[in-house]
């Protein structure tokens, strides 16, 4: 078990599907706790999850699976657990974790977007709503399309915990032939980027659907990771390089990919689709959407300077027109 | 005039086609020298350059043309030269222009390489070997495909000048409704930027050949940013900010570009092609393939650790497998 104990995967879709296959190269069996039984008989029929990433093939006698009802044995039966269910539904669940069940485990964080409600990052809710200590907190992170791990092409995660020997643990348990993994203490800054690069994402795509270029879009990430730079650096100081792949590789993939449902989304608004219309045909929220609002909160206190993240805001709460706000943007670059 | 005095443009690609077309928005006129007679009459007949970048339209009667005997009365007449020619070709210009023609003139390097054989900056060539004092060389650069200029689309450009106000009043210079232009005193690092970003491309390229997805390409940016800035904070130290969109911007738009003569460059090397067959089915020199000779020349002195561009370096010029050097360099990422 490589000295991290059994590891459980909180969650069934594509990027679950993914960590599930990474962590089943290093670790003989796992816990995996899926919302819907029908899922977890097909996984076990076919060793292919049905809904998503169906190039990942699996050996079901390797997986004990949970589904609803079984919400604390999963928790009691796993020494690690891995959250990476879709953030609307993260406190659902959590709410339904007696805290007997949840003691002791180190809970690592793969959702990329915050908490609804309260607009905290996982981390925070963790420490603050269900009192996992910081040293049992981590994240993992990185710039990883599913589909490409799904694949086996060369890609990069990064854990973070406040405890780095707990990281360097997890970090073993993620590397393989095809994924590279290295460490970091930064939890709440990779949180942070990962929900930052989905307000950008949005950004990239509300430029392309108002026909802005390859020339504006280099400058467009330019200057978002700069913004990202100032708010991580202000709201939680730590030695970092931004140029690290978990914080600018992580936005540079998202940003560019047509891919992205963040850029997708942001496409349609720049296109003239209102965002209700745009949320409507997407059939599901994009997770910038709820990121724009969280850092919007947060940086009440903090004041950075982030025009790109204020800018995606106004567009999609204030209805503020997306042409004349990135017009207005576009001064304040360099 | 700006106060600038007027300007000549030394070149006749789409970025010196791309560069006239930018300045003569803000000046009432230019002068304009191309090798080829041809050129210059093509584009008094019909408003466009027969050659490149058709979609930007000029007024003739704005443009004096000079040709290949007139090089010195084209210095003469111009009290600040653009150079925007191939780097190949920029030596046997500068050899014949005579140092009176030459005398009190700003010279803007456009010029996105180095010169060869003395594996120099343009600017260290026009100060060591043109005797143009620090004070009158500056350089233009930033992410911008001259297609997209042509078709008016929001670009940003970055002056860099030793000495600042004559980087302000060019900037004035380029400015209009759809350039943006920053100014700065980093002239070696701009150019050593553009020279890198091309070696990078090349990378990328290499990459894109041997099948890497989207993840390990925004791994390979993020890396290939530090680096950068690692070497140019070695080679010329000074304040400045690696994600700014002359460093980071230009080296986006070049290695996500699908239409960069270097990444098309690298791609062949990772599919297989040899060198030399690479270079005679493209019918001209990748830029990276000089600047990666040079880089490597110039870091013998500074023993930067420069991963990426070694790696390019061994494979273009010492035959080292490619497929095993990326495999090599992805155990140095992170």
């Amino acid at each position: 078990m490589g000295g991290i104990g059994r590891i459980g995967i909180l969650g069934s879709g594509s990027w679950a599907t993914a960590l599930a296959k990474i962590i089943l190269t290093s670790q003989p069996s796992i816990n995996w706790f899926m919302r819907r039984e029908e899922q977890a008989q097909g996984i076990k029929r076919t060793g292919r999850n049905p809904n998503y990433l169906r190039d990942a093939v699996f050996d079901p006698r390797k997986i004990s699976f949970f589904t609803d009802s079984d919400l604390n044995s999963f928790f009691r039966a796993s020494d690690v657990v891995v959250l990476v269910t879709p953030s609307p539904f993260i406190k659902s669940y959590l709410k339904r974790v007696r805290s007997s069940s949840m003691r002791d485990k180190l809970i690592i964080n793969a959702i990329k977007g915050i908490v609804p409600d309260e607009n905290v990052l996982v981390s925070e809710y963790l420490h603050d709503f269900c009192d996992v200590p910081n040293e049992l907190i981590g994240v993992v992170s990185g710039p990883c399309h599913a589909e490409e791990v799904a694949r086996e092409r060369r890609s990069y995660l990064t854990v973070g915990c406040f405890d780095i020997n707990k990281a360097k643990a997890m970090a073993n348990v993620l590397r393989n032939d095809y994924v590279s993994c290295t460490t970091s203490q930064d939890v709440v800054g990779i949180e942070y980027a990962s929900v930052l690069k989905n307000v950008y994402a949005i950004a990239a795509g509300i430029c392309n659907g108002l026909q802005y270029g390859d020339n504006f879009q280099s400058v467009l990430m330019s200057n978002a990771i700069a913004e990202m730079n100032s708010f991580v650096n202000t709201v939680h100081l730590l030695e970092r390089e931004i140029t690290d792949s978990v914080y600018l590789g992580d936005l540079l993939v998202t940003a560019y990919s047509n891919y992205s449902r963040n850029r997708t989304f942001g496409n349609m608004i720049g296109k003239g689709y209102s965002v209700k219309s745009a949320q409507m045909e997407m059939e599901m929220i994009a997770e910038g959407y709820y990121g724009a609002k969280c850092v919007r909160e947060v940086n009440k206190r903090y004041q950075v300077n982030m025009p790109i993240m204020n800018t995606v805001y106004e567009v999609l709460y204030e209805k503020r027109d997306a042409a004349e706000a990135i017009t207005a943007l576009t001064a304040h670059f360099k």
